[in-house]
């Protein structure tokens, strides 16, 4: 990373969105704040010159340290150490001396190698200058899970920090808006059994993750990360993957893809890098990430062997986790049950297997011919996640990777066992989500989710996309975000995003947001159609805004406020024009809003209520209204 | 239009699609010649060096004589006049003396204006230059729709191109397809009660177009396009906006939209111009249309009485559907079911009215507290309409604009009334389609087709999105493929785009693309969900060029190939990345395609099948698969 050679802007400004505040709510205890975004808005000024305050709108923000405009942060910094003295309180943590971080772990056989790739390319080897501290774990025998306290009734500040940040819109929902705006009303959703609460409190949330129906991913070597839920009874959360390969792709780019990503919502991300500097790619991204961070152990492992799949051992891999989980990883995908007897189920497939992690375990199960280490050592695996509170993330090695191979059996084979090893975890109080396809064809989407609450105990589901046809690569964050809005709606905890580059070529900082915004809409839609509580009220806002010509306020309200105001620029760019009573896309004459807007004031000048306007058709107002005309229009 | 300042290419040159032919299927006449693009792929070479053809794909094809590099068309000559003769042949329509083209159907009072305007700005007033006909209209008291034929059994050439059209990847997946390759597999569907035949008769066309279960719209002074069906039964269609506004455009730019639009698949084309020109511009469009053209002539008609809605009345509007009709336009968006006692229903909605046409007729009714002519005048118009063939679509003037106005009292009051003149309109021998909502989140979708289907008598639905959220201005072809992909899976028949420019601004060409393609994966989308006949083999074949690392198959069946190719290669540029048996995201280690190929190999190599897989899982085995090693892969 170099400072010099540095055109983006590293600060904390590139976050800040127009007519936006940073809010900070505090819990029972002041170091409980968590941050909101609070869009102000402006004025409803009526045709009769009437002035309404409209309230301002909270968002949920992802974006940490980095969206506050009071923090000056730094990447080469990294963020404050929020969460540690939560870990530290409860004193069944202790700092250790750690793994010594080898030249292997970034991919290099010796020390030498390390140094000569150091010396040819300087700017991109330079190691995290932050803090370094000592690893935190679990003291010998004892858990450090959220899932470990929930179970014995133990409310931590992180579960009432998620109860808080779940809340956000409720109250403004519930409280702040007049019947007469139209603002609180939310249509009944369907929710497929799921447990929306009115209010999320904290005791809820400890009953959740307690159950195994949310997870709280939570390293505690991850003390900047601030926390937040996955689960089917909260808001439906998404990732964003980054990360850097053999090909292409550098440190630099995927720490600013990360803050990249969470400016824009990302609840969570993935690094899912290969090839070299694996390691000290990790260390740059945790250190500066106020979200969970996912990692795939096995893609690092096979670093470490040479990219030999049957090389691996249960050594290789275990030293992998330590490492990783030392570093501050809050989730690991683990393709655990990948079996033996399943592979072959895959032969005929049109796309046979198409998971990275389930690729390389099924090579190496060929080549032994034996059950992977990831399924016979799952219980030394558990000791290990609940040593630091690493969540797992089952992966699903045999996801179908086209339309043709949706819901076979190879899949649902697959998704069996995870379902048993998500108990095996349960029993060792680890925290656990399953992940899932991938291409599905619209119509058989809800049996993945109904099979999985079924055999996986309502553990959390985590999944990519699913992409509803393979005809369009290039547009993959659209095929998939049309199955992702449904597969959130029947019961997805998490959807990973898919960038347009899927299936073509590593994600650029456009892909990433095109993705993350695409999930956003995706997430939204289906906590719309779930009826989430409160869920609606931007939605309500923002056309109520439009339905104004309030067009900053609508601008501001929305998921990208730049592309909103830099497409409405386009074709009304005069700075009049975001006061205008009519819309660019029909002009002055035709703008149905404003003729609605007419017919409202009429109804209202003339005390024309619903009865009214059935029973009094008499000429007299009709003459009333032609002589009022079309000059009730007034030019702002 | 200005010759000398054109930029764009204007040829078919700029239609043609990477190892793509424009073929044509003969019918039972030599003038019945259904144009498809067939994509040629490569052949498939094993790891032990097996060499297989693989077999063309077909891909419907709107884009009509501009597709076809065998014809040199030009948008000042217009394209030829395919389907005058059927028309002719049938002996139930003259031409006669049209209506004189007036200065005021370009929105000029008097005939020095529009002079006065031709002076200042002349390229954009330049009448169409290509060969004038004189009207086709039904002799009297007959009709000539395509109805009208089916329901006294005639099978028209209309009717056999459509069914020759919708056949066009069966005859493939269910014939050439060998079973191995899995390219004629397809999942059963879930058609919500939609009957789909395996292979499409001319009888079965006309049977549909008979119950008023699909239309064929094809105005008689349209012999310019070609036959397409929109029905429930059908592939589903999708239609683009394009029309310029007295804000912005110009007619040479909406020209090349259209033109944009059917290179990338819209099935239709609706132009809602407003301001001046609007006749010259419609002129341009129509001839240059392989593509049924819709309008909605309350737009024009508004011009004529200088936007004030109350000024409008039944002769102007009468003027205008003749004028139309005698241009050729192929469906009219008509407001009919806008009634007075429905008004008031919209006054506490969150957006009131949000359709043009809708919001201009409530205005109308309020004036003059009397049900609109297009109510009361609706069996006039019928007689317009059989006269010429134009196809009713009939609008929904009350359809929600917010998530929060969804499915409201206004919305299915009107429906109700829109299957009331769907029985007037049948019974006179009309087409109709009905058009449909908005903004819906997702879990109400399904209620309006099923509504839709019972009170309209399953005449064929027309959707715009729906939009599953408002708050992503900027991304509303998103938010609405969502919404199309299901509303269209449920039962629509004809989707109509959303550009992500909707609500902000007038989309230009790469938005008109960008509406289009998102619009195609939504149909797509909801045809593979239905189960329709064929479907899948597109994503079959183009998922097995993935998977074989064919890369430019890969690109060249995809919905956007110049994009799918520019994607890859901004991350591998090389021509050599092209062959490559690696993806670019992984690198040649990582690819978990390569390895599956390789656990393939194995498999075949060592003729293991699912048994021996299971039975012999002995150490030998093990060992021989190491000593082949990672060496089986092979550099292309």
């Amino acid at each position: 990373m170099s400072k010099t050679n540095d055109s983006e802007d590293h600060s904390s400004s590139s976050f800040q969105f127009p007519n936006s505040e940073r809010i900070y709510i505090e819990g029972s205890r002041p170091d409980i704040r968590v941050p909101m975004r609070e869009v102000r808005l402006n004025v409803t000024r009526s045709a009769a010159g009437v002035v309404e305050e409209n309230p301002p709108i909270r968002l949920y923000d992802t974006s940490g340290p980095w969206g506050d405009p009071a923090r000056s942060c730094d990447v080469y910094d990294g963020l404050g150490l929020r969460r540690r003295e939560w870990i530290i309180e409860r004193g069944d943590a202790e700092e250790y001396e750690g793994r010594e971080v080898l030249p292997q772990d970034d991919g290099y056989l010796t020390e030498g190698a390390r140094e000569y790739a150091l010396k040819k390319d300087r700017g991109r080897l330079e190691p995290f200058p932050g803090l370094r501290r000592r690893p935190l774990r679990a003291k010998s025998g004892r858990a450090v899970t959220q899932m470990h306290y929930a179970k014995r009734g133990i409310i931590t500040p992180e579960m009432e920090f998620v109860a808080i940040r779940e809340n956000l819109g409720r109250a403004a929902a519930f409280e702040t808006a007049k019947d007469r705006d139209r603002l609180n009303f939310q249509h009944a959703g369907e929710s497929f059994g799921a447990s929306l609460p009115r209010f999320v409190t904290p005791e809820f949330v400890r009953d959740e993750v307690a159950r195994g129906r949310a997870i709280i991913p939570a390293n505690v070597n991850h003390p900047e990360s601030e926390p937040m839920a996955i689960g089917r009874n909260f808001l439906v959360k998404i990732n964003a993957n980054i990360g850097n390969s053999a090909v292409a792709s550098s440190i630099e780019e995927e720490v600013e893809k990360m803050r990249w990503a969470i400016k824009w919502g990302s609840d969570t991300v993935m690094d899912l890098s290969t090839g070299k500097n694996i390691h000290e790619t990790r260390e740059w991204i945790i250190r500066n990430a106020p979200v969970p961070i996912g990692t795939v152990p096995i893609y690092q492992a096979l670093e470490k062997v040479g990219g030999k799949a049957e090389e691996l051992t249960w050594e290789i891999y275990r030293d992998t986790l330590v490492e990783q989980a030392e570093q501050g990883v809050d989730y690991f995908t683990i393709h655990a049950g990948v079996l033996l007897r399943y592979i072959p189920l895959t032969a005929k497939r049109t796309t046979g297997i198409v998971s990275r992690g389930g690729s390389i375990m099924a090579k190496w199960c060929l080549a032994h011919h034996e059950e992977s280490f990831l399924y016979t050592r799952f219980r030394d695996i558990c000791e290990i996640m609940r040593a630091y509170d690493v969540s797992f993330s089952l992966g699903d090695g045999l996801r179908p990777g086209s339309i043709a191979d949706a819901n076979d059996e190879a899949q649902f084979a697959e998704l069996d066992t995870l379902g048993e090893l998500t108990a095996v975890a349960w029993d060792m109080d680890c925290q656990v989500m399953i992940e899932g396809p991938g291409h599905i064809p619209m119509h058989l989407i809800k049996e993945n989710v109904d099979r999985q609450l079924e055999v996986c105990h309502e553990a959390p589901f985590y999944t990519l996309g699913p992409l509803v046809t393979d005809i369009a690569p290039g547009y993959d964050h659209i095929t998939s975000a049309i199955g992702a809005a449904m597969i959130g709606w029947f019961g997805t905890a998490m959807l990973c995003y898919v960038t347009p580059k899927e299936h073509l070529g590593l994600p650029d900082k456009q892909d990433v947001k095109d993705g993350v915004i695409a999930y956003k809409i995706a997430a939204h839609a289906a906590d719309l159609a779930k009826g989430h509580p409160g869920a609606q009220y931007q939605d309500n806002a923002l056309s109520k805004a439009r339905f104004e010509f309030r067009w900053e306020d609508q601008f501001n309200l929305a998921l990208d406020p730049e592309l909103a105001r830099e497409f409405h620029d386009e074709t009304l760019p005069q700075e009049g024009a975001k006061v205008a009573h009519f819309c660019s896309m029909c002009g002055p004459h035709f703008c149905s809003m404003k003729i609605t807007q007419e017919v409202r004031d009429f109804a209202a000048q003339k005390a024309l209520d619903e009865q009214e306007a059935l029973r009094t058709g008499m000429r007299e107002k009709a003459e009333e209204f032609v002589q009022l005309g079309s000059e009730i229009y007034t030019k702002a």
